[in-house]
């Protein structure tokens, strides 16, 4: 299928190049395509700048926001939560009207530095607040619970045998994502409930940040939910 | 070693039973033990009255908050989280004074009823808390992240293949903690770091109160941390 991902940074280029792997027609999102192309430097975290990223994957393509929804029957939120907003905002609410929203990111609030806070938690979610910006919008949260490159390959660790989450209001569009989890390689798929839920799948993040650094300081681990 | 435990609730008796099989000399801790023992009808969750439990539990015994740290070398926290400062208080700021203090309570806002929310978190932990109106005691954060039958009897569990945390500031107070916690049976206990860690232990419990409808409602679960 057609699938927009929103966001070049690690996130991003990892979900889209598994997606390009398993055969989707992928597209990602940026605000500036000509920003974004024109950067010759690696990144802060030393990712290779996105012209080379697109270079080694062929099959993918960049384009503005705006344009990236068009027949796309997924679109995935692999922005920063701070810029999820603006992100979906500049793609559109016709456009987003009855698309099924991947929503991987997190509300950090990163200005006290590590570990970050959450700027929004317990009474609501920044996958609720994108759905109530985005009404029509089917919202799904998933995989904000752990690194990039496990999101996509979680067979990397422990042949596979840890959890993944599932947040949503919509039946159908839960199923798309969970179809699309399973062709990740997820066996252990947990479907938490409505949307609301995400509140539980985002305030996890602030233990995640804190095993992160006495686990090795890479994220390469996750939880599975011994039942 | 002599061990008292504060409150007589669930978590209190589950705590105390198996210390109490395991030898220690344990007290209960309670804010009226005359009332504590007049009850004679089971509790809301249908737990037998607190006699009845003592009498099956004739080596451990139930005595005032202020009466119970004499002599012993560790006290739990199992009150529920709004009555954890003031149980602290009546046990006394002078008979806390480098004593280890294992608190297992979680700051869980009941008023909106299921699921609860936290009414403190990101900045601050209840742990925390505690350590700051009793700076001369050694708080050890853990085992709040699960259910009371699990705490103290992991292996009823996948055989006990899970992980607990440990946060706290003084490492021989984790260390004391730690060794009770393998006593119980823990084999995966991960040291997330000072007390602050516990912002995220206590958080984690969003996703716990998530997870347990969705479980079965009974609370038989738990994480692994698989890395």
């Amino acid at each position: 299928m057609k699938i927009a991902v929103l966001g070049t940074g690690v996130v991003g280029q990892t979900v889209a190049a598994r997606l390009d792997e398993l055969d989707h027609q992928v597209v990602i999102g940026t605000r500036d395509p000509a920003a974004t192309l024109a950067r010759s430097e690696p990144d802060r975290f030393g990712n290779p700048p996105m012209s080379d990223w697109l270079a080694a994957h062929p099959g993918v393509t960049l384009a503005a926001f705006a344009d990236v929804a068009d027949g796309a029957e997924l679109i995935v939120n692999a922005t920063n939560g701070e810029a999820s907003l603006p992100a979906l905002t500049a793609v559109g609410a016709d456009a987003l009207a009855d698309r099924v929203v991947l929503d991987i990111a997190n509300p950090l609030d990163m200005s006290k530095g590590f570990p970050p806070a959450l700027w929004v938690k317990d009474d609501d979610s920044l996958a609720e607040q994108l759905q109530r910006a985005f009404p029509q919008a089917r919202v799904v949260k998933a995989l904000n619970t752990l690194t990039a490159n496990l999101m996509v390959d979680p067979g990397k660790l422990a042949g596979g045998d840890h959890s993944v989450l599932v947040c949503g209001d919509d039946p159908a569009a839960k199923e798309l994502v969970t179809d699309l989890l399973r062709a990740f390689g997820w066996r252990d798929i947990i479907d938490l409930g409505g949307l609301s839920t995400a509140r539980g799948a985002e305030m996890y993040v602030a233990l995640w940040v804190r095993l992160m650094p006495v686990l090795g300081g890479t994220g390469q681990f996750n939880i599975k939910v011994v039942r």
